[in-house]
């Protein structure tokens, strides 16, 4: 190997409609070329108190503590899971997807008893399932959910999760790293206690962190540990120390340039209003989904327990999946995810988040399809997918 | 708090001369506005592909597999240890610094016994109290040291320590987290099994992510583990499945930009020519040396055991550290950095990395000092600092 066969970066400008990454501003990639600060300057003390209460405004929390987590949403989770659980505490995970098994996955790592409840992927869970589970344990210390399920397209409402955590005293975890920007969190009207999201989807930033939101209530169940996390990277007692303006220990190396980005998201989302961006994503979503249902496809999950900003749709018969997907990628530069785990090969998955989230990519994605599964031998009306959205962005 | 309140990003252009992050080229830093891509996107592979070719070319490994971890230098530190080391495993850790101790704690955290070597800090490890340490126990699984510790400014020779672990078969891990584009990594030669460093120093990209070199030795460790780790997010056998060429299984959405920005940093490096950087961070490492003892200055590591990108200087009796430093960032829009741990408020660290390693940078600062030092108290023969540099400089 020498450097002379590694050619200058040069990646096509993708129209990104998978489940994330999404596509990201200028606005928001230009921030990432603004000079680096050290760790403790007082000039990027300053930028990170403002995202912090950014993303206080952006979880819905006066009182919780946030941060974004230097690692990616799946670093988020694990934040959440070892920091909430010590061995042989027990986690009930409210599981319709991937992500749930995720979960589940990384709370047996920390030792602890973790009851899986598996319902069907694409269906909400059955609340009064999880309250007979949560009946069966002495203490249950963790109830966590995923609020948008990314490899179904689910949206599961978190009121009655939040009110059965009450009711037996358990910790509320919920992953938001698809719905945050495109759904209210409302962590302290939901009585959520940990809350993880991601930069690159609905928040419109690249791939790298994790914002968090923690209640007090959490922030005394883990100082009360009885011993320390397993996971020192992601001990959030520490990350606490460097992001509480009143300690500011060093901890690692923040991030800068990510966070610059994160900052600059966080600002355009706000700019727009949190409300608005809410539905540009469904009224986005609603169009895809007319789109598709009028060109004959069949969407996954049926309002109300969708979410626009990921539409699952199954592929026909004799479809094959990658070939479309491939031809979407080489001709038309644009990216639509294929399914993940038991959906693999029979399900797309169609992402509208942040910045992606426009009429533009919603037309030209009908129009693509409708010009190219005739070729692929599924029949469509011409016009019809086009026609069906843009009624729905006209009104 | 409203959007309003948080201004547009404009952080000054320091000159940043502390422990990192050090100053990223314009080059490295528009890589970073280059489009997103998919995290299975086939240009994206070719991108990853390339990463980690150049990797293996810094790391000196013709067979080790090279990712880098999407997280800082401490995500890399975790990483080795949480993936070498089950529970009830011995590790010894030669430890010289703040960041051995930090091994250590991160080995306790996995359930591992840990049995630290104390060398004074600002000392290289003993070898011979190494080596009565692993003779003493049945099975030690892993030995570690940090090969260029930060808090101290220790270049540690790592041959004899390689010979160690060699001869009572423990795996050999290494902190080249303030080496890596400074010095020589020589895996294959040195007979490393575990490396990791991070973006932010000598390599020119930003903070967050940490470069790993894995033997193949440590693989078959790590596929040969009794129970998975205890980190999923770090997993390195899930992390394998997704950066080796054959599988490219899913496990968390790529960073993409920063890994952007890490494989411009690493075609930067290699065009200057591994030796070139060595000699370079060498040369001004030196130049700042003589200078800063010319000036009456104490610099706490002698040479041949001192690093080069990291020089640390005792501050001089009567000197307020903070005062000094808040001059030089305000008035002068340098960073060099405080004490850690033992050495705080008594220790500043001078960073030359990466980017930052230049002539004007060690001119600039000496002259500086000059000026600055006698207005705190410390008189110094004004020039002498700057002629002591230039003589280097200039042979």
């Amino acid at each position: 190997m020498s450097q002379s066969s590694i050619p200058e970066l040069n990646p096509p400008a993708r129209i990104l409609l998978g489940p994330g990454p999404s596509n990201v501003s200028p606005r928001v990639l230009r921030a990432m070329t603004a000079p680096l600060l050290g760790y403790l300057d007082p000039d990027f003390l300053e930028i990170m108190n403002g995202v912090a209460d950014m993303l206080r405004e952006v979880f819905g929390t006066q009182s919780g503590f946030t941060l974004p987590i230097s690692g990616t949403g799946s670093a988020g989770m694990e934040a959440g899971i070892a920091n909430l659980l010590e061995p042989d505490d027990v986690m009930v995970v409210a599981a319709n997807g991937f992500f749930g098994d995720r979960m589940a996955e990384m709370g047996t790592r920390q030792g602890a008893t973790v009851i899986k409840i598996n319902t069907e992927w694409g269906k909400v869970v059955d609340v009064d399932q999880v309250r007979q589970e949560l009946k069966r344990h002495t203490k249950v210390k963790v109830l966590s959910v995923v609020h948008a399920e990314t490899s179904t397209g689910v949206l599961q409402p978190l009121e009655e999760l939040s009110q059965l955590a009450r009711d037996y005293d358990a910790l509320f975890l919920v992953d938001a790293v698809t719905s945050m920007g495109a759904n209210p969190i409302d962590m302290d009207r939901n009585g959520i206690d940990f809350c993880y999201a991601a930069s690159q989807k609905c928040l419109g930033a690249p791939p790298g962190l994790a914002p968090v939101g923690i209640s007090n209530k959490a922030l005394n169940a883990i100082e009360n540990r009885k011993s320390p996390p397993r996971t020192w990277y992601l001990d959030i007692g520490l990350l606490r120390s460097y992001w509480n303006e009143g300690t500011r220990v060093y901890h690692h190396t923040a991030p800068v340039t990510m966070i610059y980005a994160l900052r600059e998201a966080l600002r355009t989302l706000l700019e727009e209003g949190l409300t608005n961006s809410y539905d540009r994503h469904a009224l986005n979503g609603r169009a895809l989904r007319a789109g598709l249902e009028a060109l004959g496809l069949q969407t996954l999950v049926p309002e109300p327990h969708c979410t626009y900003q990921l539409t699952s749709v199954q592929i026909p018969d004799g479809i094959d999946d990658a070939a479309i997907r491939n031809v979407l990628l080489r001709e038309y530069n644009m990216e639509i995810g294929g399914g993940l785990g038991v959906f693999k090969g029979n399900v797309w998955r169609i992402g509208l988040m942040g910045e992606s989230s426009k009429s533009s990519n919603v037309l030209l994605l009908l129009s693509i399809l409708e010009k190219e599964l005739p070729k692929a031998g599924f029949e469509v009306a011409v016009g019809s997918g086009v026609a069906a959205a843009s009624k729905i962005l006209s009104n």
